[in-house]
């Protein structure tokens, strides 16, 4: 099982209203499949040009080492050659820190993950986690 | 000016809503702004993995040089060593066939670009015409 | 859905097996998932250390296009620079000949891609399809 | 003398039962041959997409430098700058931690290296080191 469009919409859209409540700074959003793809993305207007990079930094990290952005981070703080050395491995396409969200079904397998960019770490994660509540799945922060 | 987030989801769906009228098989769409960047995308149920890579390539190619698809697509044919040689330059990010459109403002600047795959060349091009237009954009094939 | 590791197993067991029975030179295979993930691997004792490579290149397009060897071979035959430009969008990482066979469930939704490399590019195909069917697989060659 | 597939089947095997007898996390089993080239790769189900990359720069930096994973370990937390650029001149492929495992023959020839990942590392190097020994072989972790 994977993301579909229409779920992946439904997080975003939710994650950005969530932001605009909270009145966080622009964001940006993207949802990725189990395999670590781009299933769809948006950019707040206001939002700085190198956004999606980040976003998907954070979410396709979550998926290719089934570990969300805090976990990440934990072991970076401790382990920093190793994650260096991972981020090396696929392409330094990954950022260890909150706000990449594993999207998990209701068995606990990975389906997907979101990856939230623009304001504090911990605020993009807690608007990620809106988005996919608001989808009627489980995040993993 | 650049494009913004509300322009380019329509973009997106009025595409999208082309390609389900003509039967094309699942389409991926990206809008680029002015700088080339990723305002938004969204890859239809069944398409492939690797689709953002294409939809992007397309759009980038065209906002990086000005020159829509079809045009890359005619210096392609004509004097490939060139389109590759470019491409080197930009990382390898370009893909020069039609389905990479232009977005014009009414003075004829550039605003950014839409890049869709997933059927025939032309007919992703014929789509994301249609997708543009919806949104009160000219498009440059 | 995605290839499971046993399943994985069938096919390269049976793959080699065919080749075996076809006298081919020594084969590697690669099964991997929906994803374009490496699910398993072997490569037989005689074959030439790059073969990894080569077998993931063939595999890895099919599922990254959802196009098979055969197909990405017409493309690449008939628009040289297109497949061209793709490879270099997925880090030169694609093989676009005969031995990349898709694989498809009951519904046609690509679960996966197998990569034969070691003798001509149509055996590859012939000793892929052979393991692929023994696994109760669909494969498209 | 390198290893056969044959042997590397074992190892893999038997690596991957003593994670179930162990009760690890979904586990990875890559291994290489004396060149650093891979001869056969597992993945468990439920184990993430990125695992083979990893499972592969724990065993390729073994290789390459004749180094097992916890003598790489050591030299990063010691002299990490030193084995960030040795990372560099191999592409960014290793993964220096345990799990990373020297296969020798019996006058200590290194004849391959088996790479483990899914688990904390030093789980990840026994239950290397239970595969190898099964195989007759002997591990330097």
């Amino acid at each position: 099982m994977t993301i579909s469009l229409r779920k992946a919409r439904t997080i975003i859209r939710k994650t950005l209203e969530k932001g605009r409540e909270l009145e966080l700074k622009p964001l940006s959003v993207v949802v990725l499949d189990a395999g670590g793809h781009v299933q769809a993305f948006e950019r707040e207007d206001g939002a700085s040009p190198g956004r999606f990079a980040i976003a998907h930094g954070k979410a396709y990290g979550a998926v290719m080492l089934g570990m969300a952005g805090t976990a990440q981070m934990a072991r970076a703080e401790q382990q920093a050659y190793f994650m260096g050395a991972v981020n090396g491995l696929f392409g330094g396409q990954m950022v260890p820190v909150p706000g990449g969200v594993l999207l998990r079904d209701k068995k606990g397998a990975v389906i997907g993950a979101v990856g939230v960019t623009g304001d504090t770490s911990d605020n993009d994660a807690t608007a990620a986690l809106a988005g996919i509540e608001a989808a009627g799945l489980t995040g993993e922060i």
